[in-house]
């Protein structure tokens, strides 16, 4: 129910998903006339015997913070969406809602991994070679050197089962890749980071070497992930956009312009957040996927194939192997 | 002598702007021989008359920090440009240098304007309509409310000369727009900025919307900033090596392909570093712009211009009067 498209880029995400995936089953948590109006023109279709409708009256908007959530949203299609994970009914979840409030349900109904001090959100992104896998993006504001540290272990191991690598380089997010550079507890993280025999740590990374593939993780705290991935997706937008602005004004180039904008467009779905939509809630006990709030049809899709690949990887209990290894 | 091409960029740059604009003298600082040598080409060009070299031998590297810098590098070419300034020798100083060396020797040798408390590093980015200016960049990692106020009117009297429009509105970066989101330290920065009768504030924005014009001018403090800026760049960056590749691939659109990429060259320059070029230094007594490290000699003509720019406005003096009346 949640994001700016609702159901209407939730259903047909489903509808795809079923028809490429033939062993799939789904489970839908909304208000049921809502979704049964959407499902009827795929009434026909075979596949919709994988899907069920479970009935959800409650919903929660965007409006709602964290507080709010815990206390008066225990019945959300959210909520009743994770109830199932930790039911074992699901073996993954998928939401484009409210960011605050999943993680604070989240956190709530499934609880989190032994030993996990602070559960966090990380995404892959695409880089020039590969991709890297950034986090916190904005579960967690303060961090320190041992919640980054923590953050590095289930960066790899959720980089893992995106990429199939088994060798990852990590870094930490700063303003500078001299050891004079950023905030104490980031420097502390870094002499930290080194000690770790288990942890392959390359160092310092600026903004831009997310996306040059010189590492696999990039590990920082909520605000710098937060605002390192919106400001990218942003300047994305802009250059389709000044694309689409510039294309317009010139007649003289109007008919390559064309050809153009149709290369352009696939050279952004390169790099585009839909292709690499989906954040993981790491950390808690069960495979929960965040999907773009402004995710279309087909980003949503993007993030139901992302929760395919954590809950078949098991993630959820590779972190917690990955952790219990680590301390002790 | 700073940045990645150091001299190679900036000596056609300077020939560049000299042609440009004809009342425009120069002042070169550096190794004698080194500028010479690269200056020799040009020595037919009538220009040169107005190119005077200040020959330094003592230059600040890249792994200098700042308290070397202001220790060991007084001398140094960085140094010496800054004392130009201070004298009233120049209107404006650029570099493409150590941005840490720069801080603290801009603050020590110019001093910082009456009642500025942290002197700032903002910049100009394009954005979906207009542009938008965002500071800090990286000079100040922990900030207090007053000092993202004081950043504020710094920030809209700079882009104020930038664009000319005198109503601006003003925004803060944080995670999310709603308003209990964020570090207690923003919260009360929104508190503060809707208190001040001569700031049109806007509320929280998120990284994305610093390219969308919705805003003037963006506050965080320097290490959102950083990431903010550097992280657009990644991506920009990215893009044209995503566009590269796939047309390599690709046999069948290789004719349209090449006209296309020359097409999404034109459009790049839109969006790109380079046509942004410059960051300004605001609060200390003087114009000082700090170019990209990685500049073109392109992209360093940019941060030229912008310094032209603030020397005509006289920026530093108008800083000076708007936090003057703030006071007062």
């Amino acid at each position: 129910m949640g994001g700016d498209l609702g159901p209407r880029s939730v259903v047909p995400a489903c509808i795809r998903f079923l028809q490429r995936f033939p062993q799939a089953t789904l489970k839908l948590f909304g208000p049921q006339t809502q979704l049964q109006d959407l499902l009827r023109e795929f009434h026909s279709s075979p596949v919709i015997e994988r899907l069920e409708v479970v009935p959800c009256e409650q919903v929660v908007t965007q409006q709602c913070n964290p507080v709010q959530a815990l206390r008066r949203k225990r019945e959300s299609s959210m909520a009743r969406a994770l109830q199932a994970v930790a039911a074992g009914e699901a073996d993954a979840m998928v939401t484009a809602g409210n960011t605050g409030a999943l993680l604070a349900l989240g956190r709530s109904i499934l609880g989190t991994v032994e030993g996990v001090r602070r559960p966090a959100l990380g995404k892959s992104l695409p880089a020039e070679t590969g991709s890297c896998f950034l986090l916190d993006l904005g579960a967690n504001i303060d961090c320190s050197a041992e919640d980054l540290l923590q953050f590095a272990r289930m960066g790899i191991e959720a980089q893992r089962v995106h990429t199939g690598k088994r060798q990852l380089k990590v870094a930490l997010l700063n303003i500078g890749a001299e050891p004079h550079k950023g905030t104490e507890e980031v420097r502390r993280a870094a002499e930290l980071f080194k000690a770790q025999p288990d942890i392959d740590y390359f160092g310092f990374v600026e903004g831009h070497d997310i996306f040059t593939g010189v590492v696999d993780v990039v590990v920082c705290d909520g605000l710098m992930g937060n605002v390192a991935m919106k400001s990218a997706e942003g300047v994305i937008r802009l250059m389709g956009q000044k694309a689409f602005t510039i294309e317009r004004k010139s007649s003289f180039k109007r008919f390559f312009g064309q050809l153009a904008i149709k290369l352009l467009r696939k050279w952004r779905t390169q790099v585009e957040p839909a292709r690499y939509n989906g954040a993981s809630f790491l950390g808690v006990k069960g495979n929960v996927i965040k999907s773009h709030g402004g995710a279309s049809s087909e980003a949503f899709y993007r993030a139901m194939i992302t929760a395919k690949e954590c809950a078949e990887a098991d993630l959820a209990s590779r972190l917690s192997k990955a952790l219990a290894v680590s301390h002790g």
